[in-house]
Formats: C-alpha cells, sequence, structure tokens
C-alpha cells in the first residue's frame, strides 16, 4: 500500500543534556517519512522555502520518499528552536517561524490520490481536512494533533476527526481532547466521535492502544543514550503505518505489532540529533530491535 | 515458603478527586500483608498503638496473616493524612504523627527468624539492617526505600542495601539514588553495589524489571476506576513475593511472571480505599485479572 504523509518539513535548532544542533533537518513529515520508507512507498506532501539544501532533498530522495508533493517556494524553511532538560519527556519551545509554512494549502499531486494510507501530521485541522478532500478512498486515515489545535480550534478538530480512522496523541492530550481525567473513560469518549482506534503515545513510558474494547500496550525499550527526542512520535507513526502498508493486512494481531513497530523505529530516533539515526538505519537492525521489544514484554501463562 | 514483613500499619486519612476517607486501615506492611496473604504465608512485624481497632487485628487474622510479631504498645497508633490531585502518581503529605512507630524497634519472634522471604518495607533503613540480623539466611530479601531516607540516611541506606537482593522503587528515586538522570546507567550504577535486581515502581506506567542485563516491561492495566493510589507499590510487592513464595521458583521466566502478579495486586488495591478491594478479592479474580495483562501485552513475532 502506498502511504501519503502531509506535515511540515523544517529546520531544528534543538539542546538537550547531551549536545546541541543547529538548523538540522526535522519535521514531522521528514521524521515519518524517513521511518515509514523503511517499510513502503512513501508520498510527502510539504513546503520549503529556496533555503532548502540540496543535500537535504538528497537525503530524502535516497530513503526512496516520493517528493512530486514537496513545493519549494519563495520565502525561508520553517524554523523550530526548543530544549529538553532531563525529563526528555517534554520541549520546551524557545522560537518558532513558520516562514513559508505560514501560506501553506497543501495540493495534492493527482497521482498521489490513489493513496491507501494517509498520515495527516500534527497541522492545523482545516489543512488536515483539506487534504483528506484530494484524496480519493483511503482505507486508513491516521492523525497526530496538539495542544495547540486542541485549544484552538475544537470545533475544526471535531470535524476534521470524523474523517479519521486513528488518533495517535500522547496521554495529556487524550485528556484534555475528551475533557475527562481518566484515560479509560477519555479514551472510550473520544473513539464514541466515530473513530476506530487511538494510538496514545507515551514516551518514555511506551504507548497505548485502545480499539473497540481492547487495550494494548507496548513497552519502550529502556534505552542509554537518548539525545535527542525530537521527532519520537512521527518515527512511531511512520513504523507504525509503514508496517501496516507494508502487509497490507489491519488484523488486531497485526495491528499490535504494527504498535512495536511503531516503538521500534521512535527508540532508533532518539538515539541522535536530527534524522541521522534514522538515515543509517539498516533493516536487520530493525528486526533485531523488534526481537528486544518481544524479549521485553513476554511472560508465560500462569 | 514462608514471607516475613517489617514495615507500618498506620491509621490513613487520604482525599482524592473521587471521595475520602478519615483513619482507615493502612500502612505499607498491612497492604503488604492482604496481597501477599493471597500466595503464602505470612509473618507480620509491626507497632500498633492502644487504638488499634480489634476488627482490624480480625481483619488481617482472616487474611491468615501470622499476628505474633505484631507489638501493641501504650499509646496512638502511627497516622498519615495526605491527598491526591487528578495526577494520581503522587501523593501530598499533609499531615504524619508516627505516634508509636517513633520509637519501634524491630523485634523478630523466634518462630519467624526461619523465614525465606524478607521484605523490608520503607522504613529506616538502619531498622530495616536490624530485621536481617535476627533472620537466619532469607533466600531472597527484598526492599522498598524512599527520597527521605536516600538524601537524609544515605550511608545506612547503601549499608543496608549490600544485605539486599531485590530493590523496589520508584523511577525518580532510581535515578536520584545513582545520582544519574538516565535510568538505564543509573540501574546498572545500583545493581553494581551487590543487588541482583531492581524493580522500578512506575505508576500507571507499570513496572521495570532489571536484573543482570536484562529487562522487563510490565505494562499497567488501563483502570476506569482508581479511587485511591496509596498501597499500590506494597500491593505490588506483596503480589510479586507472595508469587515467587508460593512457587518457590526462582527462575527468570517466574520472576516475570510475578512481576505481573504485582501489577495485579496492584491494580486491584487502587480500585478503593484502604485495604477494601484486596480484602473483598478472590483468587479466581486474580487469574481473570492475570490474563487481563496477558491480553494487554502479548503480541507475535514478525
Amino acid at each position: 500500500m502506498k502511504i501519503l504523509v502531509v506535515g511540515s518539513v523544517a529546520y531544528d535548532t534543538v539542546r538537550t543534556p547531551f549536545g546541541e544542533v543547529t538548523e538540522v533537518l526535522g519535521g514531522s513529515a521528514a521524521y515519518f517519512s524517513a521511518a515509514a520508507a523503511f517499510f513502503a512507498d512513501v508520498r510527502l506532501v510539504a513546503v520549503v522555502g529556496e533555503d532548502f539544501a540540496e543535500e537535504d532533498i538528497q537525503l530524502l530522495r535516497e530513503r526512496r520518499v516520493d517528493l512530486e508533493g514537496l513545493s519549494r517556494v519563495p520565502g525561508r524553511t520553517f524554523r523550530w528552536r526548543g530544549e529538553y532538560g532531563f525529563d526528555l519527556n517534554e520541549a520546551r519551545t524557545l522560537e518558532t517561524h513558520l516562514n513559508v509554512f505560514a501560506a501553506f494549502r497543501p495540493r495534492i499531486p493527482p497521482a498521489y490520490r490513489d493513496s491507501e494510507i494517509v498520515f495527516l501530521a500534527n497541522i492545523d485541522p482545516e489543512l488536515q481536512r483539506e487534504v483528506l478532500g484530494q484524496v480519493a478512498t483511503p482505507q486508513l486515515v491516521a492523525a497526530d494533533t496538539m495542544n495547540f489545535w486542541i485549544t484552538g480550534k475544537p470545533d475544526a478538530l471535531r470535524e476534521t476527526l470524523k474523517r479519521v480512522h486513528t488518533l495517535l496523541i500522547n496521554d495529556a492530550e487524550v485528556r484534555m481532547l475528551a475533557g475527562e481525567p481518566n484515560l479509560v473513560k477519555a479514551a472510550r469518549k473520544i473513539l464514541s466521535w466515530g473513530l476506530r482506534s487511538l494510538v496514545i503515545k507515551r514516551g518514555e513510558y511506551g504507548a497505548l492502544m485502545f480499539s473497540n474494547g481492547w487495550w494494548f500496550s507496548a513497552p519502550a525499550l529502556p534505552l542509554e543514550q537518548v539525545l535527542d527526542p525530537t521527532g519520537a512520535g512521527d518515527s512511531f507513526a511512520g513504523g507504525f503505518l509503514g508496517y501496516l502498508a507494508n502487509t497490507a493486512n489491519f488484523s488486531l494481531d497485526n495491528v499490535r505489532k504494527a504498535v512495536i513497530m511503531g516503538s521500534v523505529m521512535a527508540s532508533f530516533a532518539v538515539e541522535d540529533f536530527s534524522l541521522r539515526r534514522l538515515t543509517r538505519l539498516t533493516y536487520p537492525e530493525i528486526e533485531a530491535r523488534f526481537r528486544e521489544f518481544k524479549g521485553l514484554a513476554q511472560f508465560e501463562d500462569i
């Protein structure tokens, strides 16, 4: 199956307790694509400015990412600057310059309209809906969002969610979106709006999936080296949807494996800054880490 | 195998967003005993005052807890008052009255000295060591501790840990004890002091066990009803050590099941205030919940 992703491609300046980088390739759609491309064909819809480096185009092209939907327009590429403390679960945003992203209106190339899987990364819910209006009949629509849209555009978000099958957000956002402190009640309420499933990202605590009365809990691998958590959630989405696209199998058992594959890709993404670890990754390393997750989580019946 | 536990038996006054209770039975040794007694013989060493209610003695006796080591002395029983916000992971202590617990010096009845498993609940590390001096040759010594002792009596704690096989603490305490923000490095450092294993309790995020290079991650069951998290950690310890005592099997596979059994007992403890859920619990409910954990965590190989 082919995957269409719409989101940001950005230059990030990031400081963590373990180092800092200046104006490195980032953005939700970039992380997603780098992760998903290990498993399936990825079509990228995003915008960059005239300053976007040819080497970054090359980097994505080498991952076999289809860049027909990446428009290059006058102006500067989206910039984000942030930092993390020892608690790597939350970024402090220091600067955001939307630049060319401010006027972004996603235009889906005709060749992308038959995409079977769509990932709407964390952008304005109205733009997310515009994308869906241009895709024929996707079998799986997944979306990310954040507190900014939950509080700032709640009606637009609710409207978009009517057309989304799987929402991927963190646990604070689940509670905020549902207006309900208990995670189980909050998840059930959100699914009652018509979604098929919810994937709750919990950073160093792993991920929880909720669908139709069943829960699946994926652990996070305890990592000795976490340099930069930026992009972990989008790398998770890339592994999750990439694996589903590759296997074209939406059975419960396979969806569980896809959640683990999402966790695998997130665990690699955080081991270095920018897309560095994802771009030097090999498929045998992915398989080996999947087995590590298996060893981490398995136990016998009593 | 027989389990000896030393810790507090207290009257708790607790307020959570879901209700409040006044002067109900609590304390680390009480929760531990109520949980562990489902699996094995438990010998309780603690102190209460003259005001300790006969019905609470009866409650423990009905769980088949051996109370020869529970001394009743002039004065009032230990009181704790605390509250929780919607984030149930952390208690705010409002009042602590040690009362008879202030002068507690654990005296182990001769009949308890052959205990094969010892649980040193969260008390002064010097008292923990005094207990070990009175037990013959325990096969497994597990201990809990907290930030108060880590910062207040670090040398005494390190001395006690030399005689402990398994330490059960939360993740902030792991980092504090090791003086190392990375959990993997912190866990490895603590084990280098001579411990066999570390169980890291993470509240609603489950538990992690680390031993000799391997990790095991136990999920937490997403619960719709969490009334009061007080005693969750001690109930975990009760399920964990109770299951090991019952099976008398310290193989890696069995230890993993014991961690899940700890999680099972903690998941019940938080469903009501005080020991209420644990005391009306049945063994078939425990087995059913163990299977729920299995369903929550399992996935197939790729």
